[in-house]
C-alpha cells in the first residue's frame, strides 16, 4: 500500500489531522462527542433559564412527579429505545467496509453544530425567524461562490433541501432569461418604447423592437440582464416599469398566454426550447424538466466519451444543428462528478464551445455545472489564501498517487466560467442532509423568479432579511446551515482543508480500481470502468458459463444482493457494502462498448439487454483508505468478492457450481 | 382566567401531561432529556463498536495524543463555543412571551429521535439508503391519511421539505391529470384504438376521439385515472402502452410542444387553464405558478369573507364566469388555517360547490386542501379508536370555552373529499424542520410524476423500496422521518393527542383575543380581527391624532419593532413578541373594511395606503395558557403593549407625547 494519507498528519502538527474529524468507525472520538454534546445541551437549557428568569418555573418539581407526569415520560423513554432498537436496523456507512450509496460518516462538527442549533428551532424562511442562521447560510454560499471563483460583489447563492431543488432553481432561472428579452419586447412596446436596445450574441446593439424571436432568444443572458435593470432603472417611474415588465414575463403569463402572445407577435413561435445533458446526467434533470414545463422530451442528451464524460465533439455537432433547426437552446448542463461513474466532465472545454457557438451560430444559452457531487473537490484548486493553485502543486500533494489528472484539474477551475452551480454540502461536504446549494454568478437572476410575502417582508432593510422572496423553499431548518458552517469552520476550503479530505477518498479509490484491475479473478472475468475521475469504483463482472448478456447482468444483480441489505439481509450478514446500477443503453449509447466486448459480448447483445450492469463502490468513508489497525480494506474486499462471485453465479445458473473451480 | 388546560391532566392520570412533551421553558424537563440525549449517543457509539469488532480500531489511543489531533479537536471546540455564543442571538421561541411567527418550543421526543437517527444518516431517498426511515415516513405519511380520512388502501402520502413542495407536488399533479385524457386521445389515435371510452362531467361515457377539448379537459379526475389505466391494462403489450401515453402527455412533451399540438388537434387550444385560491393564500402559491408554467396572472383569487374564509358564493360566480369563458380549472385550493388569519376555509361547503359545478356547469377540477398549518386540528375530529368524533362532543371536551365553531368542525371533517392535501409537521406537529407532507386520495396520480433512476430502483420489489421515483425532492433526511415517528408515538392523531395540544393553542388565542377586545386602550383604538378559527389573533391599532391610514400603519410598525428582533435590538430588550403583516387591498378586498372603518378611515384611504397593517400573534406555544408560576401571560402581554403603544406613537408623530394621556 502506499503511504497512508489519512494519518500523514502525525508528521506534519500544522496538518489537520483527518481522523480527528469524525465521531469514527468504532467511535474512537466518542468522549470528545459526548462532552461536547452535553456542552451545547446545557448552553441552551442554561438560554432558557436566563431569560427572564422572573417569570418563574412553568412546571413544578412536584407536579413532575405525578402519575398522569410520570407517565408520560415513561412512553418517552420507551418509545425511544423502540426507535433505538429499530435504527440497528440501518446501514452501517460510518465502517469502511461500506462502499455503497453516498453516506459515510459525517463530520463531527456538522453534527453537534445542527444539534445544538435544532434546539434554538431557527427557521430559515427570514431572518427574523433566524437571525443567526441566515446570516450563516449566506456566509457558507459566499465561501462556495468564492472557492469556484464567482466574483463576490455579484454572486448569489443559498442552501436548499437538496440537489434537485438547487439544479431546479437553476434551470427555472435560465427559463426565465431566455425569455425575458420577448418579456421586453413587449413592454417596452406598451411603455412606448420600441427602440429600446439590447446587446445581441453579435455583440451589436438593436432596438429590441426590431429583433425577430430567434435574435431575442440568443441574447446573451448578461447583455438580458444589463437590458432589463437598464429598462426599470432609467424609467421615469421605476416602480411602474418593474410591474410592467413583470406582467410580460412567462412566469406571469404562463405558458400557454405567453405561447398565444408568441404567435400573435412573431408569426412563428419557433420549436420548443431544448435543454442539453451529457447521457450521464442524473435522473432528477427529467422531473425537473417535467415540473418546470420544459418537458423530458426537450432535453437532449448529449453522448459521453469512453471515460464516461460529455463528448464536447457531439455537443459541437448538436448545437449545429439545433441552431439549423432554430431550436432554441436554454441551457447546457455540465456533470462535475457523475452520479454513477463520478466522471467529470471537461467544463473548460464546453465553456469553450459555448464561445465558439455564440461567434459562429449565434446561439446564447445558460451554462451550468451540476457538481452536486464534485464540488468539494474545487477545493483542491485553492490554497489557503483563497489563490488558484498551479496543477503541478496539487499533482505533488498527492504523489505518489498521480491524481488528479490534469483534464480534470482544468475542468474543476473551469466551473467559474458558469452562470450558476450546483454543490450539495451533504455529500462531499460530510455534512447532515439537508443541505444542497445553488450558486449564481450574477445576482439579479434573483430577481426572475422572486415574490412577495406580507408578513415576512416588511422592512426592505438589508436584503439577507428577506431569504424566502427569493428562492423556491419556504421554511427551511436554520440548523442545517450551521451545520456547513461548522464543518466548513474545522475544514476550510482549500486544498489544505476539504481538499485533503476528498483527496483521501479519491486515492483510496484509485487504490481500490487498482486491486480489482489487477486481481486474478479466473474463472470469473472482472472489467473495471476506466479510472475514475474522483471517488467512484465501477466494474462488470461476466463468466464463461453465461451464455447471454442478460444472464451476466443477473450475475451482478446476485453479486449486489450479497454484498447489499436487500430482501431478509441484515448489514450483519453482509461483510463488504456495494451497490450496482445499469449503464442504460438508451442514455449511454456506446460508451460502455469496450467493456460488454471484454465480457464476450458485442453490440446487439447490449442493445437487446438493454443496458450493461455494473457493480457501483462509492467511496467517500475517508476511513477505506485507512481502515484500521487490523482490517485490510483492500484485501478483505478483494476475498469477500470473490467468495460472493462463486455464491452468485450458482444462483445465476440454478446449480451447484464446484468450489474448488471458483476460489483460486 | 379560566381551567388551566395544560395543567388538567393532573387530576386525570390516563390524559398525557402535555407539559410533560417539552423541554419547557426553563428546561424543567432537562434532567430527562440529558439523560434520553446520552442514551440515544451511547446506544449509538455501542452499535459501532459491535460492528465487525475484529476490525480493531482506525485511531488509536496514543495516535488522538499527538499534537495535530488535540490541535484539531482544540479547534472544535473552539469553534463550538463560538457557535454557541453566536446562537444566544437566537429567538426565544421557548417562551410563552413569544407568539410572533409560527415558531414555538418542540416536543422533545422529535428532538431527540431526531437526533437519533441523524448519527445513522439514513437519507430516504430509497429504502437501501435507509431501511428502516423509509418505512417510517410512509407510516406517518399513512398515519396523516388516516386521521384526513382518506381510504387506505388507495392513498399515498410522503413527507417533503416544507409546505411549499408539497403544494408544488399537488399542482404538478393537477397539473398532469388535467391534460392526461388530451394524451389518452393522441395515444389511443397513435395505438388505433379511437373508440376507448372516457366517463365525462355529466357521468355519461364517450370515445375520447369524439371528444372536444373542452369535454377533455373536464373530465372528472377519477376517471381519467380509470381509464388511464384500463388503456394500459387492457393492452395486448401494457409497456408499449405505458410507453405511447408517456410520450403523449404535457410532463413528456413540454408546454411548448404540447401547445402546438393542441392546436393542431383541435383548432383552438382554449385559454389558459387557471388555479382557483383564496385572497388569503399564502405567497408559495405565486412560486408555484410561476415555476410549473401554468403563470402567477393564471391564478385566480377568490374573494374572502368577513372571517377570512374564502367566500363560497363568489367561487360560484367565479366558477360560471370561468366556465362562460371556456377556461378550463385546473385545480381549486381551500387553505384550512390561513397564514395570517388561521382562518378555515368552509371545505365542506367548497365541495359541494365542486360537486355543483360538475353536475351544472360540467366543469371539473382537482381540489386541493392547504392545511400546511390546521392540518393537525383535524385530530380534534378523532376518537382515539379513529373513528369520527361529534361536533358536540368535540365542543364539550373544551367547555367552558365554545370551541371550535361548528363551521370549523365540518371543514376539518371535509377534508376527506379533497383530492390532495398538505399537511406541515414541522408547524401543528411540534417536531423539527424539514418535514412537510403531502397526501393524495389516489395512490395512481403518482404515476404522473414518476422517473426512473437506475442506480435506486434495481429491484421493482415493494414500491416503498422506491421512493425516490415518486417524488420531486432527491436525498431527504431520515431523521425527519423518525422526528415525526416518534411525536406520533407520544402524542397520537386524536382528540386526546395532538388534538388537545392543538385545542389548548386554540383556547389560549380566544383568551388572549377576548383580553385585547375587552381592554381599555383609550385613547388608542384597538381594533382585533373576528374570532379566530384557530390560533393567531391579529389587531389593528389608530390613534386619533393619526390623520392618515399611512400613519395609522406606521404606527403598526412602530409597535412591531419594539416587539421583535428588529434592527438593533435583541432579544433580552423585548418583552413580548409579535410580529406583523399587511391585509393588502389587492388580495384581501373588502374583507378589511370594517376594521378600516373602526379606525376612523374609509374605502377610499385603505385602497390608497395600499392595505391595513395589523399586528399578528401566532398562538402555538402551549405555555401560553399556562406561562409559569408567576408571569401571567396575558396581563403583561396588555401592560406591554400599553407602553409600547406610547412608544411607537411618539415615534410615528416625531415629537414627545405627554405620558400622562397614554398610560391609563
Amino acid at each position: 500500500m502506499s503511504p497512508d494519507p489519512v494519518r500523514d498528519s502525525a508528521s506534519s502538527p500544522s496538518k489537520i489531522d483527518l481522523r480527528s474529524l469524525f465521531l469514527g468507525p468504532k467511535g474512537e472520538n466518542a468522549d470528545v462527542f459526548e462532552r461536547l454534546l452535553l456542552e451545547a445541551f446545557r448552553d441552551h437549557v442554561f438560554w432558557r433559564r436566563n431569560f427572564h428568569p422572573e417569570d418563574g418555573f412553568a412546571v413544578g418539581e412536584m407536579e413532575r412527579h405525578t402519575p398522569a407526569y410520570e407517565r408520560s415520560l415513561h412512553v418517552l423513554s420507551q418509545e425511544l429505545l423502540g426507535l433505538l432498537g429499530e435504527l440497528k436496523a440501518g446501514i452501517p456507512f460510518f465502517s469502511p467496509r461500506y462502499v455503497g450509496h453516498m453516506n459515510a460518516d459525517l463530520t463531527m462538527a456538522s453534527l453537534i453544530g445542527y444539534f445544538a442549533t435544532m434546539l434554538y428551532n431557527p427557521n430559515n424562511v427570514a431572518t427574523e425567524a433566524s437571525p443567526v442562521t441566515t446570516r450563516m447560510e449566506l456566509e457558507v454560499a459566499a465561501q462556495l461562490a468564492a472557492m469556484v471563483g464567482y466574483d463576490p460583489e455579484l454572486q448569489w447563492g443559498h442552501l436548499t433541501s437538496g440537489g434537485t431543488v438547487a439544479n431546479f432553481e437553476a434551470l427555472w432561472v435560465a427559463r426565465n432569461v431566455k425569455y425575458l428579452p420577448v418579456a421586453l419586447r413587449w413592454a417596452c412596446e406598451q411603455a412606448g418604447c420600441g427602440d429600446f436596445r439590447l446587446r445581441l450574441a453579435s455583440g451589436e446593439r438593436a432596438a429590441v423592437g426590431d429583433l425577430d424571436l430567434w435574435q431575442l432568444l440568443n441574447a446573451p443572458c448578461g447583455s438580458t440582464l444589463d437590458a432589463a435593470s437598464r429598462f426599470c432603472d432609467e424609467a421615469d417611474d421605476p416602480a411602474a416599469a418593474v410591474a410592467i415588465l413583470g406582467r410580460n414575463t412567462l412566469a406571469s403569463l404562463g405558458y400557454q398566454e405567453f405561447g398565444r402572445r408568441l404567435t400573435r407577435s412573431f408569426g412563428d413561435s419557433l420549436p420548443p426550447a431544448v435543454i442539453l445533458v451529457p447521457s450521464t446526467a442524473h435522473y432528477s434533470w427529467e422531473k425537473i424538466a417535467h415540473s418546470l414545463g420544459v418537458g423530458g422530451a426537450q432535453l437532449v442528451h448529449v453522448p459521453v466519451d469512453s471515460r464516461f464524460r460529455m463528448d464536447t465533439g457531439a455537443l459541437e455537432e448538436a448545437l449545429r444543428r439545433l441552431a439549423a433547426e432554430r431550436r432554441p437552446v436554454m441551457a447546457c448542463v455540465a456533470v462535475l462528478g457523475t452520479t454513477e461513474e463520478s466522471a467529470v466532465d471537461r467544463l473548460d472545454r464546453v465553456a469553450e464551445v459555448r464561445e465558439g457557438s455564440r461567434a459562429e451560430l449565434g446561439l446564447c444559452f445558460h451554462l451550468h455545472a451540476d457538481a452536486a457531487w464534485g464540488g468539494y473537490a474545487i477545493s483542491i484548486t485553492r490554497d489557503a489564501d483563497g489563490s488558484r493553485r498551479s496543477y503541478e502543486s496539487a499533482l505533488a500533494a498527492s504523489a505518489p498517487e498521480a491524481w488528479p489528472r490534469e483534464g480534470v484539474y482544468r475542468a474543476l477551475c473551469a466551473a467559474e466560467l458558469t452562470d450558476s452551480i450546483t454543490i450539495d454540502p451533504h455529500k462531499l461536504g460530510w455534512v447532515p442532509y439537508p443541505a444542497g446549494a445553488i450558486l449564481f454568478r450574477d445576482r439579479r437572476v434573483r430577481e426572475l423568479v422572486s415574490v412577495e410575502a406580507p408578513y415576512l417582508f416588511h422592512e426592505g432593510g438589508s436584503e439577507w432579511r428577506n431569504l424566502g422572496r427569493f428562492i423556491f423553499e419556504g421554511s427551511k431548518p436554520g440548523a442545517a446551515a450551521a451545520g456547513v458552517w461548522m464543518s466548513h469552520k474545522v475544514l476550510p476550503l482549500h486544498a489544505e482543508g476539504y481538499g485533503r479530505l476528498v483527496s483521501v477518498t479519491c486515492k483510496a479509490a484509485l487504490a481500490l480500481h487498482r486491486r480489482l484491475a489487477s486481481g486474478d479473478w479466473e474463472p470469473f472475468v472482472l472489467r473495471v470502468l476506466p479510472t475514475p475521475d474522483l471517488n467512484l469504483v465501477c466494474f462488470a463482472v461476466g463468466h464463461p458459463d453465461l451464455r447471454s448478456l442478460e444472464q451476466t447482468n443477473a450475475l451482478v444483480g446476485a453479486v449486489y444482493r450479497r454484498m447489499s441489505v436487500s430482501g431478509d439481509r441484515t448489514a450483519r450478514q453482509v461483510e463488504y457494502f456495494v451497490t450496482k446500477t445499469v449503464l442504460r443503453a438508451a442514455e449511454y449509447g456506446e460508451a460502455p462498448l469496450p467493456i460488454v466486448e471484454d465480457l464476450g459480448f458485442g453490440r446487439d447483445d447490449y442493445r437487446r439487454a438493454g443496458g450493461l450492469g455494473v457493480i457501483r463502490c462509492t467511496v467517500m468513508n475517508p476511513f477505506v483508505g485507512s481502515p484500521g489497525d487490523r482490517l485490510d480494506f483492500l484485501e478483505g474486499f478483494a476475498k469477500a468478492l470473490q467468495r460472493v462471485l462463486g455464491e452468485a453465479l450458482e444462483e445465476v445458473l440454478g446449480r451447484r457450481v464446484q468450489r474448488s473451480s471458483l476460489l483460486t
